[in-house]
């Protein structure tokens, strides 16, 4: 497994970052049990927004998309610290949220996480698939496209 | 307890739909450990969307509160697909969380949220009590009114 | 551990309420497996809300932090009373999240939260440090300005 997931990032064209440093008083990650929960991850590069605005209004479908992919890759860097770079603990993927900072008139929640989800199981393979709610947010800290958080599964 | 349930959903005129397919690339439940998470169910009944529009503005408390029956209906529903029609693998619903299309006016986010606690208890009895929390989205998917996503504990 | 959170308490000038009933056909908290989940809490006391209205209009960040911190001890009591008062089954402080009824221009999510996150840092210790998210809400309930929701780990 170990070896896949780095080859399917490889294959993506995808280098983790460094897992970004929480932006408060908070942790980056938590394991309990068998669970392993990630602090909610903005669409952040080098340590900047890429999209800052909100769906619906300034920013497109598209930008939402890719801004998913951003939060997910740092999800998954965050998942890798927390397995202290070994792959063979992460058992699976089970749930992200997607909180989108998104206008009234917003409909394509779906289209935008679907982003943040395609990554996944591109980058994890079938344990990459998880359940997952999405909702629009009236706001989100630094005026920040989206936040996503997110609950894997570990092995000891 | 499988039987009581059964004839509980009788009782209250209910017959669970077949599992919706979720609307995009996730699962429509995953079980992890003893736990199972059911994705963000909308008031989806044959497909169609039965209240589209915002609590506040279009539609009633009523309107949102019979919404809330019908998605936790489709909650329901994917639990027993989740144990394979085997009631007694569910232990009990643990959580709730409730998504609510509204206006920034208001402010009777709980009511609404009844029709999905009421349905549950009346359907599971005391293994229906849950937890939950209860927020107004700035939009939702489809322009749907509202999303509940769920957390079970099942027996293996 | 127990004598020290009391000690803490005591150091911060807080006594905990009793844990506050929910305001719908919910429970205040669950106990599955070795988790513990809090219902959605406010920043309410003495039954009374005490911060109505939006974060970006009427309320101010400060307004915001003294509601999460006030909403943190709801939370605290509710584990409390989920431990019938023995401190030594509280592990730790696993999740919160924080909903804030906020205008689209705000911003300031993190210190507002930091609220609740320094309180229980304060009152646990290193077992009070978690992950969180924390969004914008279109509203909540009885236009309050925030409510906060938590996951604890807890020894049987």
């Amino acid at each position: 497994m170990s070896h896949s997931i780095d080859e399917r990032l490889a294959k993506l064209g995808v280098v983790l970052p460094d897992a970004p440093t929480p932006a408060a008083n908070y942790l980056p990650y938590v394991i309990s049990g068998n669970q392993l929960l990630i602090a909610g991850q903005a669409a952040v590069v080098d340590g900047k927004h890429k999209f800052v605005g909100r769906l619906g209004a300034e920013l497109s479908v598209a930008d939402g998309k890719e801004a998913a992919r951003l939060a997910a890759i740092n999800v998954l860097a965050q998942a890798k610290a927390a397995c202290s770079g070994d792959w063979n603990k992460l058992a699976r993927c089970v749930r992200i949220c997607g909180y989108l900072n998104a206008t009234s008139e917003f409909a394509d929640h779906p289209q935008v996480l679907d982003g943040a989800s395609d990554f996944l199981v591109a980058a994890l393979g079938d344990t990459g698939k998880h359940v997952r709610s999405v909702l629009g947010a009236s706001s989100l800290r630094s005026r920040t496209v989206l936040v996503i958080d997110a609950v894997f599964e570990i092995k000891h």
